[in-house]
């Protein structure tokens, strides 16, 4: 169960596959040379395999509980989120003004892949956190951001995202946690909330709860909510953690898996809150946290995949008295076709990242519009291919990947939450055919014509790969086109397999420009996505395209398993 | 979590969908009448619904322990199977001679269905007593056949399959386990063994394991091993559990689901064991214990499947205070073609049990092949619907779904182990490329011409949905002669692609079918499978068409992520 930093492979993807020179050239990037990018990355490298990866399997047997209403984390997760905060990590891509290192998303979502493998439950507390950054950065007063920021960026307190309530799952303009407003302009909030990713926590020495509520004057839906600080402790006048606030933990869920990472019921009972942007405009706010939380969600999957797929290479490879079974066609197939998965979500990843870097080096509305178009196919396609590979990973261990004591089975417990939070990968579909091809589909073909671009460039020297892409990438857009065309519902009935085929032809379009500029072995890895992944999105398309009336003609009783004879 | 017993979609499929019509006409089966049929199946319904789906949690809270080196099964377990052995269950399909009620195999497995849905863990008990039955049939002497089948029969006694040991996996030829003559007639076994279901039971008075040895004659490799009777009490001279035999569980295993199934680690210590069939010939014996499990467990797949829709369908039915999201585009998507598969799996399970049935009441070859040939593609799809529908079970749940306390979380747990044990899929998938093409193809195409005809026969009526399946099949037809073709490691690099290739065809003929023969909700869920699942066989049969050359170009290291630069 060790794990060993993809730190090379990394570099390949920044250097030689995705625009991360364009990133370096930019004003506001410029420290992020090539000699920063490669200590940076062997640094986090090391610290994801020697300090974090061997508390992975602590965080499962022993999960984070309640003593007396305090959270007690899984044993070595205080040492492990101490190393994490002292090395800076919580604050690398964060405003150097507050205390942060200023590096680009791509680095630090490079970053969290690593630290992600090493350790999901402990991870999730410096995304959200990273996350809250983002937020108050935007969105929050002078005085707001001189308090928290530095304790954040610092990894002294931890950030949450206090967002569902209990029965009101992904439809947030239902919620009714009430703020009211103290007379020196600080709020009250009353309400529960569930789901709060380490909403408690022993490892920092404050928790700065971000809470969405709405005022008395709120209007109904998501148009009314506001979003509050709300600290665990209120801050004294030095700053420092002092009384109490008037909210607790009620319990913690039993999950499946990321049992290390505690996952709270959390009961705000007129607790003293603080307005974060403008009354009544917390969904702004909230955005901000969620777009940086859910491509490091993707990224989380892209971090179980790869370490999935290590053990199960390491187990194909070593397998006692009955010899290795690396070389079993079948075993192979498997393995193949999961590293060509695992590179083309990794390389989707750092590309949104980097349209992240470039919209906020240039502000550039193209920039933007990139970011925000492959946002949910990150998302999607990297928890997706978590949870395949981390599935592969169990069946090539066959009857002992089913075994706890061999780790395979905790991966895949593991990544199973990543399409769901943060916005369910079919969330993120609709996302992508509905907001993100409001535009007439300009940035879904402004990037379908660069990989037409790069197939031609292709064309003479990788000749079948290019001439794929191309085809391919030809068919989306048609499909694009016409997915356009078609009502928000019918849109929603197929965004799902959309967004697989988009990501698909995405992947190929990475392992193409690998293929270019990369050896024999990236090659090699091209033709399999090729031959054995890209095919699927033709199947992909037509279930895109095949419409709601099929689905409505199904009646519910039919769905339940009663046919009229 | 309620369960409701899908009785009429049974009796569906046996009316109108295969060919258990001609079993019944059979001389042998010929008291399986329609009014049979129905009473077993509704007795059977109410007994999963009633007695055993309650059981289910339970074995997942507390699993069965070992008490001072006594199994502990799970509360409620003793009483559960006690009602399986009190209603004649387990030898329902068994020979009458013997306390058997001598009932198609078809009948039996719509009953397993319905018990693994209820209660999975529970279930593997008579399942696997089930195998031991066929194979004392079989391959045993007369003295053994009335010695254990009476009391297997009836639930008295429980049966176990001792294949595997430490580290050798699927390669049964590396074992080492010994037996020595003893000079009575009988045996004494030496050797440990690992994944032994129910190794040890509190439900049944007498544990009886079929365990493979090797004599110091036996040849190395799979020709030497022969098969021992190895009972946990010797029967006294009334036939009773008498004298405790040398054996002990060392151990359970910690899995990721089937709580409530022990998986025993056994010690055999000069154990007294009795030879099944004739020495070194014990493969044979534990091939007829393995195909009658095989196909026990892809129906195992199906009563997952169906039991996680249904409380997928009921929630988003159901789902308090925000609304049912059963309407919402995605969602109904994700229901339908769940529901699709299941009808799919469930038609081929079934129909290769029909094929059983025929076999044996006939002796016909024709028969024999044709279940030979489906019994791979049932094990497999079966047990892969089971894994993507309880996967989508959890996805339609969201965050809930995630959270153990909902439930469906541990049927996503209990049914990953479908796809490995009795087989893996791959194993299921080399078998189907490999010996079950090496008559070359003739099997293969007999089923592919019943397809062509029937979608013939049904073009005037239903001509999109005949057309699509006559199209598939065609494909199917030449990509089958050129797999033939192939040498066996290029089967087996594309094996697995290739059975869910076969599987989605055959799946696709079974919907036309009931098309034909059935109302418009039948038309309306093969719509859904033709133009949502049926599609995926292109690209399959691409992936199966690969080869090795591709999977032979990626050096080891590549696959464990180390690229040269």
């Amino acid at each position: 169960m060790t794990y060993a930093a993809p730190v090379e492979q990394i570099e390949f993807i920044l250097k030689r596959v995705i625009s991360y020179h364009d990133v370096q050239q930019t004003g506001k990037f410029s420290e992020a040379t090539q000699e920063t990018t490669r200590a940076v990355l062997s640094e986090a490298g090391k610290l994801a395999e020697q300090v974090l990866a061997p508390l992975n399997r602590n965080g499962d047997l022993t999960p984070a509980r309640l003593e007396n209403g305090k959270l007690r984390s899984s044993p070595g997760f205080a040492e492990g989120f101490a190393a994490i905060a002292e090395g800076g990590w919580v604050g690398l891509a964060a405003d150097p003004e507050h205390g942060g290192m200023g590096l680009p998303q791509t680095l630090n979502m490079a970053v969290a892949e690593m630290m992600a493998s090493a350790c999901l439950s402990l991870q999730l507390n410096p995304l959200l956190t990273q996350g809250q950054i983002e937020a108050l950065e935007h969105h929050a007063s002078d005085e707001l951001k001189s308090l928290y920021l530095p304790k954040l960026n610092s990894g002294e307190w931890s950030g949450t995202m206090n967002l569902t309530e209990p029965g009101a799952g992904s439809d947030v303009g239902a919620l009714t946690a009430r703020a009211e407003r103290n007379e020196d302009g600080s709020y009250r909030i009353t309400g529960q909330k569930i789901f709060i990713t380490w909403g408690d926590s022993d490892v920092t020495s404050n928790v700065c709860h971000a809470v969405l509520a709405r005022l008395p004057d709120g209007a109904k839906g998501t148009r009314g909510i506001s979003l509050f600080m709300v600290p665990k402790f209120l801050p004294d006048e030095q700053g420092d953690p002092g009384v109490a606030n008037s909210l607790k933990v009620l319990s913690l869920e039993e999950k499946m898996g990321i049992h290390g990472s505690p996952t709270c019921v959390m009961s705000y009972e007129g607790a003293t809150g603080w307005l974060i942007g403008e009354e009544h405009k917390g969904m702004a706010a909230m955005f901000t946290m969620m777009n940086c939380a859910r491509l490091g969600v993707g990224v989380q999957g892209v971090g179980l995949a790869e370490r999935a797929l290590q053990q199960a290479v390491a187990y194909a490879s070593e397998r006692k008295q009955m010899g290795e079974i690396i070389a079993h066609p079948d075993v192979r197939r498997m393995l193949a076709t999961a590293r060509a998965e695992v590179f083309a979500a990794r390389a989707i990843c750092l590309a949104c990242a980097t349209a992240i870097d470039m919209q906020r080096a240039s502000g550039d509305a193209d920039h933007a519009a990139r970011a925000a178009f492959l946002t949910p196919i990150a998302k999607a396609y990297g928890t997706d291919v978590g949870c395949r590979v981390a599935d592969t990973g169990v069946q090539v261990h066959g009857g002992m990947g089913y075994i706890e004591e061999t780790g395979a089975a905790q991966y895949l417990r593991d990544v199973r939450i990543t399409p769901i939070y943060e916005g369910t990968n079919g969330i993120q579909a609709m996302d992508l055919v509905g907001r993100k091809l409001a535009d007439g589909g300009e940035a879904a073909m402004r990037l379908l014509d660069e990989i037409l671009d790069d197939a031609k460039a292709a064309n003479t020297d990788h000749h079948d790969l290019a001439e794929t892409v191309w085809q391919a990438a030809e068919t989306l857009r048609e499909n694009t086109l016409t997915m356009i065309e078609r009502d928000l519902p019918e849109r929603f009935a197929g965004a799902v397999p959309f967004l697989h085929a988009f990501a698909r032809v995405l992947g190929a379009h990475y392992h193409l420009r690998a293929a270019m500029a990369g050896g024999p072995a990236h090659v090699a890895l091209a033709r399999i996505y090729m031959s054995r992944v890209l095919p699927r999105y033709a199947a992909d398309l037509a279930e895109a395209g095949a419409g709601l009336d099929d689905l409505n003609a199904i009646a519910d009783t039919v769905l339940a398993g009663e046919f009229p004879a």
